[in-house]
């Protein structure tokens, strides 16, 4: 049955990817690095709400970004617009970052001399949740507009993650979201999960958010 | 390299599965049966264009509709509130449908006494535009709040399909969407692409997009 075959392979396939993922976090953590894969769907605000965060991060921290696109890098001229630094990965239209592409982002951004360094996914709320990276921290975005109903659609996502951010807030006004019934399907899911609803256009729970982050990243050494 | 490991395995899968998708379109043939492939990423609203939809068009032909997602069944149960036949497919976490478990849901819904099938795949705007499932009809949907940027960042999907939906078009209030520069950038990749701006919510430009899928489904035959 081809099913099989494809589960077999991705299987082997992740093996590796466990073992280079440990070698990151043992390369992250040798560095004093802290880093933060970055999830989400097409379209959910990540640039957006990264420019937002850099912004307010960037005076405490040095930030390194890695940017995963399948060929344009729209994103990334975006980011780089903040100052901060930023490369650009094309994975060739593959649906996943996997550990070793992301290890070649550190080395290209040289992330000895960082504090922090943000992995932008490839928009997708399935395959990057099977792939460890090494990261310190996994986040996710889950946009207003897409609706409270994505955690019992995409549950892998929401089980992987240690912080969901609800972004576009400010349009709550037009989109039927029910903040109720998306937090307690999450917690059955995820008990430990954090969450923040922020609106980057607005500004509303940027705040609560970044001084989350930031005490994440200047207490890494000791965790 | 495990990158290349990888492609190859697909290479092989995709193999197999044109050659499944020859016989899904065969099948399809031979039923005088109409087949329609649904993707985009998730909340951009397949569902609710869907039953949008099918309460225009079920009152002329005969619909069934064949629901992917991974493991639950919330947009399932809401079209059977239509009166139209549904089935469900559990995929497994898999990031796309192919051809093989297509035809496993035409055999299912008993396509052989159905004008139209509808095919609402896994919400990802990557993985499903790789794989072939015999349809007549390949159809996107793009939601106003992901952006206009978005052929620039899934080409290979935007190439793929005959129809692009715009949904949401009652958001374009508080979103920036450029209509000019999606068109643009999607016929560079796709210059005979269908494109039809809708909101299911107020029913602005559901006309044109059921006339226009109705008058496919009725000429089916002479294709």
């Amino acid at each position: 049955m081809d099913e099989l075959r494809i589960i077999e392979v991705k299987k082997s396939v992740y093996a590796n990817n466990d073992k280079e993922a440990g070698e990151n976090r043992a390369l992250l953590k040798q560095q004093d690095t802290f880093m933060m894969n970055l999830m989400s769907s097409p379209g959910s605000g990540k640039t957006t709400m990264l420019v937002s965060t850099l912004t307010r991060l960037k005076e405490h921290v040095d930030i390194g970004i890695i940017e995963a696109d399948i060929d344009s890098d729209v994103d990334a001229k975006t980011i780089q617009k903040t100052d901060v630094d930023v490369i650009q990965i094309h994975n060739g239209g593959m649906c996943h970052l996997d550990a070793a592409m992301v290890r070649q982002g550190l080395d290209d951004i040289k992330s000895q001399a960082l504090d922090f360094v943000v992995v932008e996914n490839i928009g997708n709320l399935i395959c990057p949740a099977s792939y460890d990276l090494g990261q310190n921290l996994n986040c996710m975005i889950l946009s207003v507009p897409e609706g409270s109903d994505k955690p019992l659609k995409y549950p892998k996502m929401f089980t992987a993650v240690d912080v969901l951010i609800i972004s576009k807030t400010d349009a709550l006004s037009i989109f039927d979201f029910d903040f109720e019934a998306l937090e307690e399907s999450v917690r059955k899911l995820n008990p430990a999960i954090k969450i923040f609803p922020i609106s980057a256009k607005t500004g509303d729970g940027m705040d609560a958010w970044c001084d989350y982050l930031l005490k994440k990243i200047q207490e890494r050494s000791t965790q």
